[in-house]
């Protein structure tokens, strides 16, 4: 069956009738006017799309229903004397606005035309809605250029005199229809088909092929909206809201979509069709105007809302017509929303016993709060708008502008903050990418060598301004008369897109100072709607909570790290990098212990590194004090504590020339051309640097616990647990164990303090996930390094791959999404899946956790919550949106509506 | 169950008795003259090794057995008027000869010698088996240093004047056996156990640790010896050899082990047991000599022997024993042969009727085969053996001596062999590694850093020559007083670690020279043993090819080595690559194109190698007229086209110093630097490469195509496969495969010659494996890149990590052998049996093969075998050994009887 009448489906039903067609159901189901009609299935559409003709029975289909239609309507198609007209209108799975395809006013003809002006007694409307046809029909069916009929209508008006088509006379639109038949004749090469069923079968046709418009396409890409789903069609008998006085259309809120707050919000045109209110030509009036031109279809519409709104149990968003004072509902859908609003109108849905907290919790999302979290220009700021581009990575930055990388990098040295102004950026600008504040450019969209890279920064992007002129070898930008030159000041809102002029105030966002001192002190004084946002962020994230699995930790390496990541909401750490300890004022002594040529050169090395690193360690565990914090000992390989090679090389060279050798660089030279590795990322690092270089590990593992014991006499609770990286088969972990067994138990004894901690075990080697058994048998915890486990299992290493080939296989589709951003569920998450499996074959209960990037993911944490991790760990910022999501994913997972919050 | 009587166990029973008790157990069977006695099994040990203490029951189920022994044989242990003595002997699954422990003669204590002496009417012989025991008891189960003993009876001998134990009186050996029981006691600390049972438990107990000896370790380590495995005990009643005339022990072949030749070969000692003949103290006589000495003992030899080699069907290598002209057989095992001798061996068996074309090629393997194709020192050249190491990399090689890694590429680069010559060897030597002809050191095994990268380079190397004393500083070697300097000759074995003085004559196998040029004219001028080895191999060769289900294939990048291979046996070639060809004239062009600014440059650059490319390929695919012609698109990251990084940074750096800027020079360091990457192995290559630089994986297709075409109009028929490299995602390949077939068909159209070659993938990526699903929806062929696979499934690259940790890793047993020479079953092996089961059920048939370097190594033959792929392709000289290891795991896989080869 690949055809639904309006009265066989319901919204349950969305994947095969499409969002549009599901709701038009649901209406009908509820007794609502809706005109009717039918839904051809997103089912027939894929069949189409891949074989290129219909799926066999199709046709038969559609006439039968069209014959229902006819019958319950009283007029045919085609009918020369009262004719049935019905709309063709695009419907997929996910709303993809503006995107796709519609074709109003199916069945006219030159016949049925005159039937239409008699019957509705208005041969201005009958030639204006053939008119309408004629040029929808050519621009949809046959792909003539729209231009071909605007400027005729333009003609036509300029020729009357008058401003508005309404304004043509009936001799007029009909001279026009004429134009209009022969544009057709000649572009598409054969006349406008008479026969409304040959129309109406063209319609659906063009609306299959509307799926894969260059324009959708991209679209999709873009919102992650899958490509092989396909677009239903549905057929519907027009409503016209363009018959004169008590006609007219409108659009309407259930509720204020900003606020929330109860009341209905909409605009009403009268006399217009819907595409006369999108085309914006004339001013429209605010809802309530309605009441005094018709209450009784003022009254009957509150109604109906009220009815949508009680049935949906969310704000709704409709579409109306109204045909000489009849009401006729032409859509419904569940009402788009800011990211605030979001969270507002959940928690005001729940205080008015509409939905439940959990309900609440599904209805807002992790994007959302991370959106609430990012700094903010002030909203009651002056600003200057100067252009507006693709939100491409979110986040306020202010700064002067630059043009050139180098330039960047200098004057950031110096301490300014700068905005990086490029046409597009290419790998040579990764450095001043880096030193900038924001970025800025005036071509490509999301998926631009800009966009990628700086989301992958972390930075603030404005991408594809395109009324911005860079003129980088002037060092200027140009928007109209506006001239920015280098040095001036502008600021970026990578979450709106748009571009000031000038220095805008950022502030820090309300949210994340909720997090940062608690609810009362956030609320103390800001004003009422903020209030209230942060209040329901509070109810809303306390909710997450307490119906949560999944444990949330974060990735801190110091004290102060550690004790903000606690604060917003962590329950320990899931992964300190205890290198970038090394890679700070150590880094000296790390570099002679590499370069250490005997044994007692590595021993005072390592001597003088303990106290350091005992400190280290202190200081977080003592933030974390009481809760688990997870070590992971050193991961990278040597030679990132090493000068660089080619530097080095060119200045031995250098030296030599000039006669001025020193020994000593030269010898280091040596020793950094001896631990040169052609992919450092797999070389000689981790547990392997462990097993190789004597009492490294044992270092790291005595300052643990010398740390510990230290806390311990103080009355405090330290709780580490320690993390052997990169191990690919169970015998090096057991090798690494039994040192670090050694050495605690040493510790322990001297100072007379039991630890009794952990260890266990990163998996982020393929190998490591599909042995998972055998490690698991002497690793006490796994936890997943998605990030090293996403660049061996893809074979791409990130530094490289983001910058050289991520931007074009964003473009080509080959990615939707970076792997690196949102867990790779079919490969990458396959073997995690695998991995937590066989551990837990092995070792039930195996504590097991994630501390990628994936952590703080939103689609990632569901995931990981599906195959049943304990806990994931990511930045400190983060922690609260993982928290969310994690409630999110509880709740759904326990049968939660799952509302579509897309 | 832990212990086994010999009447109740077999030779199948060798896991769980261990080598030496299965065959006790099966002599037993077969009604051989055998002492009685029981084995503890490998369980018991096992159980020991883990927990440190016996299983429950094993001592009372020892006590059982050992009641019955005593009934069967009329005799108590420690019985003080006629003893029961018992031997105490280790035997493991596996053959370690030398690693473990023996204890005789157990049951002596102060009373039961007595009744020795007096039974036997010999008080020589007792207090010598006391002594005996004592010694033994003393170094194996109380681990007291042996020259305690040692230098004891030295001085009862020098005291006595006498030269060999058995010149001792009783009385002299009564007084050594008291101050040997003064020794016991002192060192350990308590008198020599009296009770029989207590030395007999302590014995036991002494073999299940000999396991984890240190030496015991490193032999399993160097033999792939699992580690787990546990020995059993065999506890025997005691046969004596040494009680005076009509007494002795001998060691015998069954046939001559160095040819096959029947007859049996032999030597015997009269009035000694095993001990001393290992001891090597005395002379053996010919087995023959027993004939004359005890004639009906030889016929019941000779008879026993027949009995043994029909029933094994093998040549048998035995031990015995005879006591008073009562024979005893103490061990029987298949013999051990060389590799020559294992094929004409095998041969001569099937030619008696003794066993089938299939059992002789169980018989014999693929690393036997290799052996006998490395190029060998002629056997009839005099030589002068300098010393002997570790045979660490097979192969023989000639040259001058050098002592550092500079001096091996300087003269190497004159075009002279170097034999580098180092104490050990560490990273920086390199260099002078790959320079080198043969590497030679004195410190070392086969698990040392020269060992490990001379394997991996296929480089002869002797390792661990201990008595060469190398003075690099004085670029000189000695061994006693011959001194070797810098530039003297030396010839080096690597398959017998010997190191000889002077030039050795090298001459090629005359395996490799039979399939260079077939049977008849290998065999018409040499030796008949040759002869005979060569047509072995012949027979085999042909038989295991007629057997195996697997196809053979070649790695050839041009058309002489395509043809060479071909000549070895390959059936087509698995892997053709194209970057080899890129490297070098063509080098200069490809630089062009990478370096291209403008689309003009890059189109000129393609130009100019399209005709280069299509000589390479119709080269390459009219060598393998006929045959499968697989060709990997290019692979590898760009900048392995342009010039080294560092390198070129300090030209450009002393250039500027002089005044001398170069600006193209200037120009493209700044590319260099642009396209640098972190991992390059993790870069932009393979199919990233092809999607992002337009126009190279075009031209290559066109160059295939129009080679074929040209082929055909020749009447030639050229069968190329056209193979996409580095796959991650099925969409990467659907792009590729669509821009492929696009060239193709329009050559196919222009030259009006269809070709229809398949197109497929690489698996050389976990991801690709766990996708391996979608990507056969397109992917007309898998072939799998065990090489990457194993650097991303273990996340290291293999430039950097045998060098850096692989040596240690084999030392400490991380690894039995590199991943990079035997496939890792459970790890990269798993990710492979994943991707044919996951490509064959979406593509039934789908044919797959392997062309990693894998794809010649016995042992992953067969796994590949068992997999189901449809071949392995390896290098022209591992042809034939991939052919061999095909046709055994065919008969192995279809119910042969697997014989033991280790």
């Amino acid at each position: 069956m690949y055809v639904y009448d309006f009265r066989d489906g319901d919204r349950s039903m969305a994947d095969l009738l499409g969002g549009k067609g599901a709701n038009l159901a649901e209406m009908t189901k509820l007794g609502l006017p809706v005109p009717p009609g039918f839904t051809i299935t997103t089912e027939a559409c894929r069949h189409y799309l891949l074989s290129g003709s219909n799926p066999d029975g199709l046709e038969a289909e559609i006439a039968t229903h069209v014959a229902t239609l006819e019958e319950s309507m009283g007029r045919r198609l085609g009918d020369p004397r009262d004719p049935l007209l019905v709309s063709v209108r695009s419907g997929a799975r996910f709303s993809m606005p503006g995107m796709m395809e519609t074709v109003l006013n199916i069945g006219l003809n030159d016949e049925s035309v005159e039937g239409l002006a008699q019957v509705a007694d208005d041969p201005r409307f009958a030639w204006d809605a053939y008119r309408r046809l004629l040029q929808m029909f050519g621009k949809t069916v046959l792909d003539i250029y729209g231009e071909e009929f605007e400027s005729r209508l333009d003609a036509a008006k300029e020729a009357a005199g008058v401003a508005t088509d309404v304004e043509l006379s009936p001799e007029q639109l009909k001279d026009l229809v004429g134009q209009f038949k022969d544009v057709i004749a000649r572009e598409s090469g054969a006349p406008f088909p008479q026969d409304p069923h040959e129309q109406l079968m063209r319609a659906v046709r063009a609306v299959f092929d509307s799926w894969n418009t260059e324009r959708a396409v991209l679209y999709r890409r873009r919102e992650r909206i899958p490509a092989d789903l396909g677009t239903a069609v549905n057929v519907q008998a027009m409503a016209f809201g363009n018959v004169g006085e008590g006609s007219g259309t409108g659009v309407a809120f259930t509720r204020d979509p900003g606020s929330g707050e109860k009341g209905v919000y909409g605009d009403y045109l009268p006399d217009a069709q819907g595409e006369d209110v999108v085309a914006g030509i004339r001013n429209t009036l605010p809802l309530h105007d309605l009441e005094q031109l018709d209450k009784p279809a003022y009254d009957e519409l509150m109604s109906i809302m009220a009815t949508l709104e009680s049935h949906y149990r969310d704000i709704c968003d409709i579409e109306f017509t109204i045909e000489r004072r009849k009401l006729w509902m032409l859509q419904t859908r569940v009402g788009k929303r800011t990211a605030g609003a979001a969270f507002r109108i959940a928690i005001q849905l729940v205080d008015e016993g509409v939905i439940s907290m959990d309900e609440a919790v599904e209805r807002v999302t992790g994007a959302q709060l991370a959106q609430l979290m990012f700094p903010q220009f002030a909203t009651d700021s002056e600003r200057d708008l100067l252009a507006k581009g693709t939100n491409a990575s979110p986040g306020a930055a202010v700064g002067k502008v630059v043009f050139d990388s180098a330039t960047a990098v200098a004057w950031a040295a110096r301490g300014q903050d700068v905005i990086l102004v490029r046409r597009e950026t290419n790998p040579d600008d990764l450095g001043g990418m880096v030193a900038a504040t924001g970025i800025l450019t005036s071509r490509g969209g999301k998926t631009s060598h800009a966009a990628v890279v700086a989301r992958g920064m972390g930075k603030t992007a404005v991408c594809g301004a395109e009324n911005i002129e860079v003129r980088s070898a002037d060092k200027v930008m140009r928007v109209g008369d506006v001239q920015v030159a280098e040095g001036d000041v502008i600021s970026i809102d990578g979450s709106t897109g748009e571009v000031f002029l000038g220095e805008v105030p950022v502030m820090q966002s309300p949210v994340v100072r909720y997090f940062e001192v608690g609810l009362d002190a956030a609320i103390a004084d800001v004003d009422e709607p903020t209030a209230d946002l942060v209040r329901a962020v509070d109810r809303i994230m306390r909710h997450a909570d307490d119906r949560r699995r999944l444990g949330v930790r974060t990735n801190a390496d110091t004290g102060p790290d550690a004790a903000r990541a606690r604060r917003m909401g962590a329950q320990g750490i899931g992964l300190l990098r205890t290198e970038h300890m090394f890679l700070g004022e150590h880094k000296k002594y790390v570099e002679k212990l590499i370069l250490a040529s005997t044994d007692d050169e590595r021993e005072a090395a390592l001597a003088a590194l303990l106290p350091l690193q005992i400190a280290d360690f202190t200081d977080v565990l003592d933030a974390m004090d009481g809760l688990p914090v997870t070590i992971r000992l050193i991961d990278p390989p040597l030679h990132e504590f090493l000068p660089d090679r080619t530097e080095l090389a060119v200045e031995v060279a250098l030296d030599k020339e000039r006669g001025q050798v020193d020994e000593a660089k030269v010898q280091v030279l040596r020793e950094v051309n001896r631990l040169a590795e052609q992919n450092p990322m797999l070389g000689l690092r981790g547990v392997r640097l462990g097993l190789v270089l004597p009492g490294l590990f044992a270092l790291q593992v005595r300052a643990i616990a010398e740390a510990a014991c230290a806390l311990r006499s103080q009355g405090k609770d330290p709780r580490a647990e320690i993390m052997i990286p990169l191990i690919a088969t169970a015998a090096e972990f057991e090798f690494t164990r039994a040192e670090a067994e050694r050495v605690l138990a040493e510790v322990e004894a001297k100072n007379g303090c039991p630890l009794g901690f952990a260890i266990g075990t990163m998996i982020e080697l393929p190998r490591a996930a599909l042995t998972a058994d055998r490690i698991a048998e002497s690793a006490e915890f796994f936890s997943f390094g998605t990030n090293d486990l996403t660049q061996t299992t893809w074979g791409f290493s990130r530094d490289d791959v983001e910058a050289a080939f991520f931007s074009p296989y964003l473009e080509m589709g080959i990615f939707s999404v970076s792997p690196f951003e949102s867990i790779d569920r079919q490969g990458v998450g396959e073997l995690v899946r695998m991995a937590v499996q066989k551990g837990r074959a092995t070792r039930p209960g195996l504590h097991c956790g994630v501390c990628g990037e994936h952590g703080g993911d939103p689609d990632s944490v569901h995931f990981f919550d599906e195959v049943g991790l304990d806990y994931v760990s990511c930045s400190p910022f983060r922690v609260p949106v993982a928290r969310l999501e994690a409630g999110r994913s509880a709740i759904e997972r326990a049968g939660g509506k799952g509302s579509d919050t897309r």
